[in-house]
């Protein structure tokens, strides 16, 4: 760099599937089951319009957003999403690396990709957004959003709402500050059974 | 009614501005501030683009909602939220009757078009709708919402969605049973500030 410019930076957005009574799973979410007791119909979105197996790519307006989110250079996940995950066999997509914020790394990290990150969500996000380059690292997990928040480096919220209201289970937005945290909605796409919603983060 | 048919009638749709995490007050609401701690800024979408101080209506889309909120033949309304707001000096709007689902009603009531009825949320609907003819009734306040919703009686939801997250306060979801809610997003409108969602729930 001679131009004395900076690079273009991506952001950093939480994607998440939520009910419209705010919650990401159903109840008694855990290892064995990660979404929890019919959580996982939060995610049916994936399945719309999809006869191929083989993707998980939705059909319509979905699919532009699944487009969008599978074009991230990097993504940032909370231990537990992760771990509940499979760790995802060390791969969410396209071989992007993926950065865990965690107060206690694992002993053994078999996935060369899989960065754990022990200094903090600031710096966890540092460090993704530097690997991402020009494009947008993907956030996954509520208390890693939550942390984000509060941090206050997150740059952008894609909401996959969807028209049902589970009750009871883990909300996606909880124990945040009373602090208003004000957002910009920037984009709405209705799609079956699923509003997309994109908000930035006023910073 | 002679020809054997039932005459139109109205639906019941809960009405709320509600904040993108859920909640519908900001921390420390009581009588002396009814939406909490900064929970005004919920209904601001009320003064968007209205010059006129002698009413509320808004401008633009907005103010197709707010005319419809208007044209409902009758309000119900959670007991707090009924004296938190003054009662609405027994008018809400155009005079139409007002009903309040309570266990304990006061013993006196001035207002003539004010109903309290203590045999429960399901014949308090039945009531109300039964006064607003072919008319919808508009339904206020989170706890009667949530008793709505419980016994199977809400027909619609309108939210006016707010990008923020307020962090605290009172939520408009909560209390629910896990069995599944399911609702059907009929409408989707984009005002300066706010998103008004139109859903059915489906019985």
């Amino acid at each position: 760099m001679t131009g004395g410019k900076e690079p273009p930076m991506g952001k950093i957005v939480l994607d998440m599937s939520m009910s419209l009574d705010g919650f990401i799973t159903g109840p008694e979410d855990d290892e064995s089951n990660g979404l929890g007791v019919d959580g996982e119909r939060l995610h049916a979105w994936l399945a719309e319009g999809n006869d191929d197996p083989q993707t998980y790519r939705p059909s319509g307006p979905s699919g532009d957003i699944f487009d969008e989110l599978m074009a991230t250079g990097a993504v940032l996940v909370g231990r537990r999403t992760f771990d509940i995950a499979g760790r995802w066999n060390g791969d969410h997509h396209d071989g992007v690396p993926i950065f865990v914020p965690t107060h206690r790394p694992p002993a053994d990290n078999p996935f060369e990709r899989v960065h754990y990150v022990t200094e903090g969500i600031a710096e966890c996000v540092r460090q993704a957004k530097a690997a991402a380059g020009d494009r947008d690292v993907m956030l996954h997990g509520a208390y890693t959003a939550q942390e984000a928040l509060k941090a206050g480096v997150l740059d952008g919220i894609e909401l996959q709402l969807r028209p049902v209201l589970l009750g009871q289970g883990r909300r996606l937005f909880d124990g945040l500050s009373p602090e208003h945290i004000e957002l910009e909605l920037v984009r709405t796409l209705e799609a079956q059974g699923t509003l997309h919603l994109r908000y930035d983060v006023r910073h």
